[in-house]
């Protein structure tokens, strides 16, 4: 590891090719050559490892899911980006801890807790990096969203609300509860992660209820999801996250003088935008697309350079996951579910913004998009 | 009762004479001459007594609280307009009743279910009509909203997503507990009224949590409430009103296939709109500023002269304070409180809209706005 790590450009692997990986992530590498390499890709799908490499020249090493440790091998690779289905998280930054390569997965996290935990402890002990793949904590609108509440413009924030719904192709693997799907584990880590970092504050008590219209497409998955997370300060958020309800994605944060409105913000596809009002006045600021995920690489390949700890970490991960827990468990009971006293040092601030132009996605290989409204 | 609702114009006393009585109600009368008449004024403070009959000269009889009943004969008074803090709405209903004179009453209908039994119970025994004054069951905005989502555009209506917030000025009658003050009470009914007759259907159970900054401003009532509601459907609706943060107004239901965000909607002073996308491309319809008071008068003065039966009528008002009640009991308990069934015939729809010009609010007397910011 000493010897790979010291030279100038991390080398990746991607693993999984789904419509993420093929319009999102391998065309970020173009962006992030800087200090980051794609040498090699871990696909189930015998047709996308036909195809992609085509697309991809610096692709040294191909291989399937069971051929995982031998491609980090042959392609001396140093960290994988894992954009499977998020049953497989776990199993594969264990694999990649244990052959010593650092990992940067995608969120959520994992289904599970104890999934999360054993990813960190997994990385701890093999003393690889664990990056959590939160695009926003890179991203200019919430970053200056986060500056504006940091201001005092709109007061102290109080309450915070926000909806995130698309309408889900059926059979798309967010449908399928053998591989975790749900709304709540797929969009529900947007609102939760952006209530955590614009209150800087971590939940105390949870209050949520599932709902379902009865569309088979949803059968054994949680299709909209509706929660209440309570903060020690008496602030409060509430969300809805559905799967089977026309695109929106936006927060609202109410201060005790003024609020602020961002929409479209959870978005990596288009422009974002927030309007702050204070004194009935609304100020709007708009921010450009722009690559989302070449940021991503480009910070966890410092950090595997530099030997600094990445974030957002794999506690950052943990930090939301502990949170859908609660949610799950909660709508489940009927109760409130007390979550017990968490602290984050870290949080995203503008310091972490980086521009880097969009990339133009191409047409993707048997990976439809996971959207059809 | 015979010979005086047989008249032409139902003679009306206003029963309080707060800030909504004063910039709002009293007003109103110049809007609905056609059938309404302003002949009495019931009030707690001589300054108001000697100063408003000034500006209503049609004023005939004024007393206190004591002397309801008599300003109610020496008036030949058909009706009142109840306008008092929440706590009196049952007895002044009550007393009315038991005087023959029909009620119209300002909303929220009263601080518990068994208040309003209580009043429906009297006014049926008694034989006089019963309307809870919900201003946009008249209003253009709301009924064009309901009409829009009755129509199919946004496909079926999934989630409700609602914030009604305003700074209310320290001591106003809303932050006093002995007056059944607090934020879910003065401004939840706004949105549960706006979730039912958005989605036309009775919910069937609550998740709630109140939450405090400890502002002392709020001692004893709840200063931020945010609740879930679920329906039989598998539609949700989320709101979060609040007495503490910066004022905001809107509703946002997405459907299946597009959605529909209105803001300001519940406002009594401005201009109001709503915007709906479909395909990604939004349509925006505005609403002028109007009078919203007049449209209850010249209807319940209708209800009274033809004999009909008003709406909103008393159990659409208690449709709202069941919902209120399970909030606080859920807030209060950290459980989902359930619903029994519970029906409505009579919706809100177009067929109410009653267009009136914006009044010009005269400044009030001892009875500042409630609202800071």
């Amino acid at each position: 590891m000493t010897s790979k790590t010291s030279a100038r450009k991390v080398r990746y692997a991607v693993v999984g090719a789904g419509n993420i990986a093929q319009v999102a992530v391998l065309p970020a590498f173009a962006n992030a050559g800087e200090n980051s390499e794609l040498v090699a890709l871990v696909s189930g799908d015998p047709i996308k490892r036909e195809a992609l490499p085509a697309r991809y020249a610096s692709i040294e090493a191909l291989g399937d899911y069971d051929e995982f440790e031998a491609v980090l091998a042959r392609a001396r690779v140093d960290a994988v980006f894992i954009a499977t289905p998020n049953t497989h998280h776990r199993e594969f930054t264990e694999r990649a801890a244990r052959a010593g390569v650092h990992v940067l997965c995608e969120k959520p996290m994992a289904p599970t807790v104890s999934d999360c935990e054993a990813m960190i402890a997994a990385c701890l002990e093999h003393r690889v990096k664990l990056m959590i793949a939160y695009r926003l904590h890179f991203e200019a609108a919430n970053l200056q969203a986060i500056e504006a509440l940091k201001s005092g413009k709109i007061g102290d924030p109080r309450v915070f609300s926000s909806l995130f719904s698309q309408q889900v192709r059926p059979g798309d693997i967010r449908t399928r509860p053998e591989l975790a799907g749900g709304a709540i584990l797929d969009l529900g880590v947007y609102p939760i992660n952006a209530a955590r970092y614009l209150f800087r504050e971590e939940p105390i008590e949870v209050l949520a209820a599932v709902s379902r219209s009865g569309d088979a497409r949803f059968d054994g998955v949680d299709e909209t999801t509706t929660a209440i997370l309570r903060f020690a300060s008496g602030r409060v958020a509430q969300l809805t996250v559905s799967l089977g309800a026309s695109s929106t994605g936006y927060y609202r944060v109410i201060g005790t003088e003024g609020d602020l409105h961002a929409e479209p913000i959870y978005d990596y596809e288009q422009a974002l935008k927030f309007v702050v009002t204070t004194e009935g006045k609304p100020r709007e600021h708009r921010f450009p697309a722009r690559d989302q995920f070449a940021p991503e690489l480009l910070e966890f390949s410092r950090c595997v350079l530099e030997r600094r700890e990445p974030e957002p970490s794999g506690e950052e991960g943990l930090a939301d996951i502990r949170v859908v827990e609660a949610i799950l468990q909660s709508a489940r009971t009927g109760q409130a579910v007390q979550l017990p006293p968490w602290s984050r040092r870290h949080r995203p601030d503008l310091e972490q913004e980086v521009g880097k132009p969009p990339v133009a996605p191409p047409e993707p290989i048997g990976a439809p998009s996971p959207t059809i409204r």
